[in-house]
């Protein structure tokens, strides 16, 4: 954080006119409609996964210049009213795109991360980033046999799929999805609403004992978030050889 | 432990005789043949699982009674004798009735549990007990299917099967009693032996990503031992609600 001034984000992925819209936001947000620029944002994180993921760390740089030019904060509530009406349809979009949804999850989760109020996390978003996470660990998400019949059509369906969804197709990616915003914000999100945290790993456990229907690697990302959890949201040394190094026989 | 007087010990699976015959082995060891004793209480253990489970604190108060008396260790050795040549044809042990096998795991980690020097666990069991564990932790004892086919007969063949060995047929006991091993001595064993541990819950991850075999019991004990494990060897309110609280739903 506080590295407006460096504009070290990713926005590669947009069209040469929003680039520099995003630019101009981050240097002098005042001169840009920065209700468009919310809306910009959003609709490029329910289509582009990788930017989805650090869009928050972008949001939270112009929401900073913003205030610094005292304005009303413009910026800030157009990004929570986006995302307030997203949440509310999230089903349908769930419908119509599975790849939109997995965007908007890990979009929102990443939100969560990097707004702040007071060096807290939003107390507004905790309940429905929980929402979207139980969304996630419920039996017809965990179970593949849903991800590899889904849709295949970009986020949104309004440009190609990034060519990383189609390594995707066949495993689980909303169990993908679930674990690594759990390795993000689980820690914070327990802190802020511990007992929604154990009901989460009740569907988690639960979920993962079903006798059929979860691949393998959809088990050994449950599991490692299982013991990530347990461990404090620490990965130990003897998991993290276990779960992330190369396989040596 | 220290208890050695109030005689608090569950003999009464003994016949009458050998019940006396322990009685002054822990009042006045120099009175009776310790070597004898030593080996009715590996044989007994080796047969009766509720006794194999406590047994060991009875040896550490004969082995305290002996101390007391400055005798040359007579039971101790015996005992410990007796167990390395049970350890040694383990496999035979094994192979001939899976209930005494479980009988001696029981037995050699309640013994690793009870007998210290210098407050410490005995460097000579530490891996002798790994090895059992990992005996167990092999995919074909955590599979079902050989307990469910093993054999029927009492622990060491020389008598009735006790009634509770009887509900455990057809569910894994070998899993069960590889993770009530690692509730009790586990976090010891890995102060002993790290690298080990790391070794043994690999093999457990494992079995338990297996794609096919393990029953749900199995899996439900597998994962709970994980969480325990990773944990801190504890079991945390959250985990304790789900793996031990009734169902409610």
């Amino acid at each position: 954080m506080g590295e407006a001034g460096r504009e070290e984000y990713k926005i590669q992925s947009f069209d040469a006119e929003t680039q520099q819209l995003l630019k101009t936001a981050l240097k002098d947000p005042g001169a840009v409609d920065l209700e468009k620029v919310a809306n910009v944002i959003v609709d490029h994180s329910l289509q582009d996964r990788v930017f989805s993921k650090e869009a928050g760390r972008m949001c939270y740089a112009i929401i900073q210049a913003e205030s610094k030019q005292a304005g009303p904060s413009v910026f800030r509530r157009g990004l929570l009213n986006r995302l307030q009406h997203e949440y509310q349809t999230r089903e349908q979009l769930r419908a119509h795109s599975m790849q939109g949804w997995v965007c908007f999850v890990t979009f929102i989760c990443n939100i969560f991360d990097y707004l702040r109020v007071n060096n807290m996390p939003m107390l507004a978003l905790v309940n429905p980033v929980y929402d979207c996470l139980f969304r996630l660990a419920q039996p017809d998400s965990l179970h593949e046999e849903e991800e590899v019949g889904g849709p295949a059509e970009g986020c949104g369906g309004q440009q190609p799929a990034p060519v990383e969804w189609e390594a995707l197709e066949g495993i689980t990616f909303q169990v993908d999805c679930l674990v690594l915003q759990l390795h993000r914000v689980g820690e914070q999100l327990e802190k802020m609403n511990g007992q929604r945290m154990d009901e989460l790993f009740v569907l988690i456990r639960d979920g993962f004992l079903l006798p059929t229907g979860l691949s393998s690697l959809a088990q050994l990302l449950l599991l490692e978030i299982i013991e990530f959890r347990a461990a404090g949201w620490k990965t130990t040394p003897a998991a993290h050889k276990y779960y992330y190094s190369e396989v040596s026989d």
